[in-house]
């Protein structure tokens, strides 16, 4: 992007005048300088960050450690979202089907349940994609069933359901549909459009837009929208009231006070987005991103989690080399961290897994320097049984 | 602050290493610079962009405008975190006694309403505090009231409720309290451990602590917070939950993903406060603040909106010159903006009103500035019968 255009102008908003506004109020430039990094909010270096923020909040509160505690509510993720919809198109009580073939299908069970819906669990073995008959089979199983919730990229196998023939198959049937497009949209395709039976595609900003978290977003179609108003049994989370505020104000207005460093970023990140080319072109440099992790793996002596036809490319996991005694997965991290590369430390699958992501501001060229350094952070650990892994 | 402080250091994160986790993911550098400035949401320049964001995602979704609508989820605010206190803290279906001397007082009544809870409305004239005397009556009159949710300072009038007094009120009576003191928290005094009827002190980051949007938080006292598992029918909104992994993983831990760089900020920001002196120090601060808005106004043939006795130390509003033919609320707001400063180009009180902040990270020279650019910003727009508005 030209540093020029004038859409990234007005973007990072002209002239920085000073705020006379009551929140959010002006900044010192010191503040402001701790929102431009990247963060892994998992990492032990944030979580410090993280944890102390909250203890020395309490006793601004009149609190007393030990006896009062700082709540956060970490908002703007993609499961507020997800809540969020399933509140506004669900009828209270009514039957969710969930193809579950990982965490983020569990997770989803569970937000059905908790939010007053009835989810209905369908069990598909981790690693397998969900199946149009599958579906079929269980919505004709339970004509009380209204939608079908299902996870399009299983963020923790790696895992891409055939989202586009589940929505066909469930509309054949008179079913509704929604998408947790989290760590899809913006590389994976979606055609809402083609599917008069989506109420919502569901993400946030920072997945394959490459943007910044703070932000959940719902695509949906108004009609429908305002065929589902007043079912939400929350002011936050109804969507019909945030189209009332669209249509009454604006696509621009604010019913609360947003992310809003994280929208000005996202709009920088649409900018960037357009000039690779779109979601095609996004999808192809994240497929380039998976076959050097898959390959590079093997080549470092770890074992694929998943067989390469199965292998989405958002998640690459390769088995833990949990059979040599030096092997420890935080050692790991913290090996590959000081050869200055970050990975989850934790995995989200049946058996352990080194969990690495195709997806984000990163390069095929950026992915072989991340295989050789998780091939160094082995060595750093000792682990030499590797391939008998 | 000493840029070399350690605190700091680790708030910014040391070495800035590649993310290889599926989201936040690592962002262009670009995208991190739009996070480094203040913005306010309801400025005319950044609703174009927040408005240019939501139409750009539509398509990405495979929507039509027109058909298909983005709907974002403005998280993290004070609202979001008030509906999850009142959640996870008040009974569904029980009464909640909310004081209501304006627009944030209406806005709780519609929270507790719009959540399942039954709101009951005690009106007071807006510029009057509550008092002890309406609220022991009230609270005598209705013994199925179990809380009272107050508004600490009322963003639209600028009027301070005593929220301590109204808090030793209701214990005496038997009942419980949430105070909502989003525009309080960080300058004026909360003694939540003096209150053992306080269920929570509710504050987002980007008030009187001077952080960035994008994070609500309650404090709250532990042994109340598990004497009330169960109730809050919402997974995301249900603090319970957040203090149950709390206590599993440690105040560092992540549910679900967060604004990250606004908790990192919002550490930095606490720097701040501690290098001020604190609250009481801060406080001290806005009060001179106001002092300088209040007088100023006077100064430039603005009529204040409260008399001096009455003012709280948050907002100072002055009267619309509205008698002017001149007068424009839209054009003075542009007028104010071209001299350097962005104010509210709403009020939230029953007359037309000036909304400036005498909060944020601005001292009384910056308020002498912005008085003179006030009064400037008439001249501008041709107002000339001021003194008679």
């Amino acid at each position: 992007m030209d540093k020029s255009s004038p859409r990234r102008q007005k973007a990072r908003m002209s002239n920085a005048p000073i705020l006379l506004i009551p929140g959010p109020v002006q900044t010192d430039p010191r503040v402001k300088a701790a929102m431009a990094q990247d963060i892994a909010p998992w990492d032990p270096a944030f979580r410090a960050v993280y944890a102390r923020v909250r203890e020395r909040l309490v006793p601004i509160a009149g609190g007393v450690p030990g006896t009062h505690v700082c709540l956060p509510l970490p908002a703007g993720s993609g499961h507020l979202m997800l809540e969020a919809t399933l509140r506004s198109f669900v009828a209270p009580g009514a039957k969710v089907l969930v193809p579950n073939n990982g965490d983020y299908g569990i997770r989803l069970l569970r937000l059905v349940r908790e939010c007053g819906r009835v989810p209905v669990d369908l069990p598909i073995p981790e690693g397998e994609a969900a199946t149009v008959e599958g579906v079929q089979a269980a919505l004709a199983a339970d004509p009380a069933i209204t939608h079908v919730a299902v996870v399009y990229s299983e963020t923790g196998s790696g895992v891409l359901n055939p989202v586009a023939a589940i929505a066909r198959a469930a509309e054949a049937l008179g079913r509704r549909i929604i998408i947790d497009a989290v760590s899809a949209l913006g590389a994976l395709p979606l055609a809402i459009a083609e599917h008069a039976n989506c109420d919502a595609v569901v993400f946030t900003a920072n997945k394959c837009l490459e943007g910044m978290p703070g932000l959940g977003l719902s695509v949906c179609p108004i009609a429908r929208v305002k065929d589902c108003i007043g079912g939400a049994s929350s002011w936050c989370l109804d969507l019909s009231d945030v189209l009332r505020q669209t249509e009454e104000r604006g696509f621009g207005s604010i019913r609360f006070t947003p992310a809003a460093q994280a929208i000005a970023a996202l709009d920088v990140a649409l900018d960037l987005l357009e000039a690779e080319g779109g979601p095609g072109a996004r999808l192809a440099r994240y497929e380039a991103n998976t076959s050097v992790l898959h390959e590079g793996f093997a080549s470092i002596g770890l074992v694929p989690y998943l067989p390469r036809a199965k292998q989405g490319p958002v998640i690459v996991n390769a088995l833990q080399p949990v059979a040599d005694p030096n092997w420890e997965l935080q050692a790991f991290v913290r090996a590959l961290r000081a050869r200055g590369f970050v990975m989850s430390n934790f995995s989200s699958t049946a058996v352990p897994t080194i969990r690495i992501a195709a997806i984000g501001a990163n390069t095929p060229e950026v992915m072989r320097r991340a295989i050789a350094a998780l091939g160094g952070a082995l060595d750093d650990i000792g682990v030499r049984q590797r391939a008998a892994a």
